[in-house]
């Protein structure tokens, strides 16, 4: 009964021998700012079948999670949601939905991501104007108010947690200075959401996205965002239409059920796995509780520094203030080769020390302390590793 | 040791209680147009630990997933790949690539998935003309070539199974014509996709995408796609950038090592969950091999066409050529409540059975025959399921 115009052709290409070999997927520790490691009970909710995106159990799903990241964003926003696109989607859908063709947004840049935006906001066709510092070094308050002044943004951008350097950037204050010059405050929270306190609301920040594989420890491919009721105006006023389909949240809103409307309206095909795991995920943070979740962060980062220090190490931020409890980053030392170090952590111990990036790269390791590996425990064995990587290293230069 | 700015605040919102109950994830039979069941090997693939957005596992599997998808989707194209984001991403990213503003692209509409396609086109600032024809009705070539010579377009959008009816525009003859003219064929392929012979190279398609989770049997969120030398060329000579930094393959291609160069790029963290998925869903079609696999879907749809005949009921789509083998569409017989019958199927036996969408609403059931689910077991209970349904309608009724 097979219809002939295909069943005599022959196929081209076959079929590659590359997928006749058994999936390994070896389990590594990851300790670099990459992605973090998921819990078993995340990994094992994704391994449960697929539902539809409108089934009635992925819609409370889906508010389930949108009151967890209500708590995780310290926000009330009605318009809190996950996009289905990993961080850097979530990046430009933050800018695609506030900025518009001709407006001005004033980009902070001590690292790589403020450049990665100025790329995204570039190709809206928005002005781009940059507050820029030494990689490492946060900018004040004094800094912030002189670029806004001069330019009056329609949104500001500022990393919180720059990864490239392990860098935080304080944002008590900075809320209310752009927003005295008529501003929105966009913040890129992907490497420190949930391990470094944060309140979206009482700081003032109107716009947020967050990485799900970081602390959250979710997987990739679904990303967090949150938008204060001003934000919300302004992408309902624009002038234009959102430039994407994709994450316009007029009506991505809709799907998440945000604007208080009787029935959810389908926009796209969310993916019922990775919907599980990130339900997972902010189930265990609201177990575990906010607070006790950052002491935990704080008290790892902590147990890390002090035995870095014991053995000489010198850390990359200047100011303790300002190093991040997520990322840990110290200078190399002089002589050692960091691939090295790397190398051996990963051949030995299946251990991931990451290395630098963008401006830091071969000056600093960059060690993630996020989700279930900020432990004491976690802490010790990488410590190990690269203890005994650096004298592997200094041995193997002789 | 915590610093002392946030421990003593209390935290606002509290931790919500409904994610302080279990996951429940029910197992459901998808045979509605939507998403399909995914396999025991796929399912236990995706609960393997979380790897580096570059390492090299990943990245092996990365060209393994190209390598399967240039089998599946039937060419050689070198700038074949996996987008992180879900079917309408795909279909955005491949409009974003190809088109800029100005440019106009001719859309073919016959049902949902044409509009959908405008409602990006013109996000993007291209000229939009339809080719237009009634809900499950086909173009012909000539009809074609007249809008074709009249419009002069950069692309033509034709979608190859309209899954809001269940039909089958065929293909041969369609990328000739287009190039004659000198467009680019674009085929949205995310309902037929190994379910239906399918072959890019042979029929001149220039850009196609499809869905992960119909056929394929991954989760979504992730959404193959594959361009010809020529959209490639078209690419990479645009006058403006790719207005989406997300998915202009112009880097993206460098993620997935397309562009013969000796490095990857790091361009976004791909989630390692839908890699594995994806990886296994290919493994497995290219255990089978796509004849077979195309054979399985057409001899479960024909078989399942043969019972509803018998019941006496009509399909949607006049001519039976047209009829796709992934989707069997059929009129709701007269004095039957549709929500009555597909609410029974779910309730008594938690099988998916479609109501129509967009011009088809409360006129067709729309069954999915995919995948997994393409086979003799589904389609026996798919039918019990809708056939008892239909009795129970019309009873309750009374």
């Amino acid at each position: 009964m097979i219809s002939s115009c295909w069943s005599r052709n022959a196929v081209h290409p076959e079929p590659p021998k590359s997928l006749l070999s058994p999936l390994v997927v070896p389990e590594k520790t990851l300790m670099a700012p990459g992605p973090s490691n998921s819990s078993t009970r995340v990994l094992n909710a994704m391994k449960n079948q697929i539902l539809g995106h409108l089934h009635p159990e992925i819609c409370e799903m889906m508010d389930e999670i949108k009151a967890g990241l209500q708590y995780v964003f310290q926000t009330k926003n009605r318009l809190t949601l996950a996009i289905s696109a990993s961080g850097h989607g979530g990046m430009e859908a933050c800018l695609g939905n506030i900025l518009e063709k001709g407006e001005t947004v004033l980009i902070s840049k001590c690292g790589i991501w403020g450049e990665r935006a100025a790329n995204m906001a570039t190709r809206i066709g928005a002005h781009v104007e940059f507050l820029e510092t030494e990689p490492g070094v946060a900018f004040t308050l004094d800094q912030l108010e002189l670029a806004v002044r001069k330019h009056r943004p329609t949104a500001v951008f500022v990393v919180h947690a720059e990864s490239s350097t392990g860098m935080k950037q304080p944002l008590q204050g900075v809320g209310e200075i752009v927003h005295r010059y008529g501003g929105l405050l966009i913040v890129d929270t992907v490497a420190s959401l949930g391990g470094e306190p944060f309140y979206a609301d009482a700081w003032g920040v109107d716009v947020v996205y967050t990485g799900s594989q970081k602390v959250l420890g979710a997987s990739p491919g679904i990303t967090p965002v949150t938008f204060s009721p001003a934000a919300e105006k302004k992408i309902f006023e624009r002038r234009t239409q959102v430039p994407v389909y994709y994450w316009d949240m007029t009506i991505l809103g809709d799907y998440w059920s945000c604007f208080d409307k009787p029935t959810r309206v389908y926009h796209h095909t969310i993916s019922a796995t990775l919907v599980y795991g990130l339900r997972e995920a902010l189930a265990q943070l609201a177990e575990e509780g906010l607070r006790n979740t950052w002491a935990r962060h704080a008290a790892a980062a902590e147990r890390l520094e002090k035995k870095l220090s014991a053995l000489g190490l010198e850390f990359f931020i200047p100011n303790p203030e300002n190093r991040l409890k997520t990322i840990v980053s110290i200078k190399i030392p002089d002589g050692v080769d960091w691939k090295v170090v790397v190398d051996h952590a990963m051949k030995k111990y299946r251990m991931e020390i990451g290395g630098g990036l963008g401006p830091t790269v071969g000056k600093i390791f960059r060690i993630g302390v996020m989700g279930v590996n900020a432990s004491a425990d976690h802490v010790d064995r990488l410590f190990g590793a690269l203890d005994e990587g650096l004298r592997y290293a200094r041995r193997s230069k002789l």
